[in-house]
């Protein structure tokens, strides 16, 4: 089983992201709600996986429906979808994969499809928007191995990798491809508070992969970066402005500014369905705040005493200027943004 | 009781700050040793705080010495001093405070002093180390009070608090004067991992005193700065170097950077203990490692797979041309540190 997210006897499946490294747990989702809950509750994160689960989602409403009629199904399919675009507000993969399926269904309806090959179709496309992803993510490494020099050390935060993914990783997919080329590269991996991807899922899906990974904590990067180890950083998105501003990981922006002090370059590699033409620049950008008590309590530990504020924005923006390149799927977009993300927008709608 | 460290019936009790803010334990030491061990294990951490435990922790081996001629004493004494000496190697207050209590003894031992009147001497030299340590940091608040604006945003890193030195703390030192002059501050608290002593003693022991904290985690200080949301930065040291180069917490040269990028003043609050003028600069300042299981793991909770590389170094280094101001209890040392950093050495020399 991918461990990620899959169909198995007609559920929805994906490995629970929380309980890793320590267990792993898989958790089998019966109806598009409890889809909806996992992305919100974080069993799996990662804006293109979200992506993939939500269109997984629909098709599981969609499948298990008893709908006799298609005005029926339409109303559970719509209603699946609102549900799960509900979820979480800043990874726009999430609403461009909704946006297929519903696109999907309404051409499929008004070719006259019956209640039966609607289900087929949908759970066709939900197959489709998976493995897209992970080819996607396959030609994006494969551009991006280029930008990591051979025994290349490489900073990432967060986790864009195979769990954020349908599979590979975006960032993550960059130090996949490199590491396939013979190029023996190294990562370290940000911890990333305060949900900690990097340490427990970033060490984990490399060190299976035989990958030399380092954990440091966020505070560790400046220092880590002023000792000369870092040679470039790779970092994932959850949402492109149409001018390159990017949306990921709360500490993503910090990690690009000491960057630029240490003139070490900053990558982002995203699927071109990671870029929101739509959104003109960051401050457009929707920033997710989260419950108080992911920074304040780690399981059974208290770290922060009762009555402390709390601020806990799930992403920040990183100003394009920051920015070296976007690795897409359809190769390396350059300054000035605006242009080459519109140029890779442009081409992904012509294969799609 | 002082929540810090204090003297209870002849023995060296400290709160244990593994343990804030879920619970407020005392540990009592009866040797030397039992201190030297709550350095190591951070049951006491905080450059000026250590530097008071080792002078407790000498003068408490010398006080329950069964030596009945000074010469024996002598041994324990030095004994107790290297016991001491090794537990940590970057904070020099550490190394400051046992290089008092030799040469207090040995004028002691010079000028004839029994046993019983080494005993009282070496008991009131680590007194007066902590009285003045006290005193040091409520003269750097009032003089650090300056640079916080009415109404300021403070953020500061770690913990440099109560906690941290005898009573008062350096950097909080500064906050806690500034609010005491009707400023009305408001501080944000990086949660400061591995140990999170921001997130647990810095808010701790600001909530005591009704000062509005908040707490943010290390990665958050870009995106917080970026919202125009800081005026100022303060943090403590464990070393500051002759040109002004400082040690401190890991994490600190990360939230200089951003300062710098943002255009917020960052300072450095530290007793002139805490200025090392044998190291001429950063480069010349050990830096500890400890143990990786501080990273990986949280109380019961794992937080990186096995077999995950770590790197835990306890702190880093902040160049001086990114320091605004040294703010120390004999005034605000400014740039040209060299110069500066020199008369406030000279003017320490004299008073004391």
């Amino acid at each position: 089983m991918l461990p990620t997210i899959d169909w198995e006897d007609g559920e929805v499946v994906m490995v629970d992201q929380r309980k890793l490294p320590a267990k792993e747990v898989y958790i089998r989702c019966k109806t598009a709600t409890a889809v909806a809950k996992a992305i919100k509750t974080m069993v799996i994160r990662g804006a293109p996986a979200i992506g993939v689960a939500a269109s997984m989602g629909v098709a599981l409403e969609v499948r298990r429906s008893t709908a006799t009629g298609t005005a029926q199904l339409a109303v559970e399919f719509y209603r699946a979808c609102d549900l799960l675009a509900a979820t979480r507000p800043t990874a726009v993969n999430l609403f461009w994969a909704l946006e297929r399926m519903k696109r999907t269904f309404a051409e499929s309806m008004k070719a006259g499809q019956s209640v039966d090959e609607l289900k087929t179709t949908i759970d066709a496309e939900a197959t489709r928007v998976h493995d897209e992803d992970v080819a996607s993510c396959r030609a994006l490494g494969r551009y991006g191995a280029e930008v990591v020099p051979t025994g290349g050390r490489v900073l990432t935060h967060c986790n864009a990798g195979a769990l954020a993914t349908g599979g590979y990783g975006t960032a993550l997919g960059v130090v996949r491809a490199a590491d396939e080329a013979g190029k023996k590269v190294a990562v370290f991996a940000d911890e990333t508070r305060p949900f900690l991807q990097g340490a427990r899922l970033t060490a984990w899906e490399l060190l299976r992969d035989g990958i030399d990974t380092t954990v440091i904590t966020d505070g560790m990067s400046g220092a880590l970066m002023r000792s000369g180890r870092v040679d470039v950083v790779v970092v994932g998105a959850d949402r492109i402005a149409a001018n390159g501003d990017v949306a990921n990981k709360i500490g993503t922006y910090t990690v690009a500014v000491l960057a630029k002090e240490h003139g070490v370059p900053f990558y982002v590699a995203a699927p071109v369905s990671t870029v929101d033409p739509s959104t003109p620049d960051g401050s457009a950008i929707p920033i997710e705040e989260r419950d108080t008590r992911e920074i304040t309590h780690l399981g059974a530990a208290q770290l922060a005493p009762d009555g402390a504020g709390v601020w806990n924005p799930a992403f920040d923006v990183t100003p394009a200027k920051f920015v070296a390149d976007i690795i897409t799927e359809y190769g390396i977009c350059r300054p000035p943004f605006t242009e080459s993300l519109r140029a890779a927008c442009e081409q992904a709608a012509a294969a799609g």
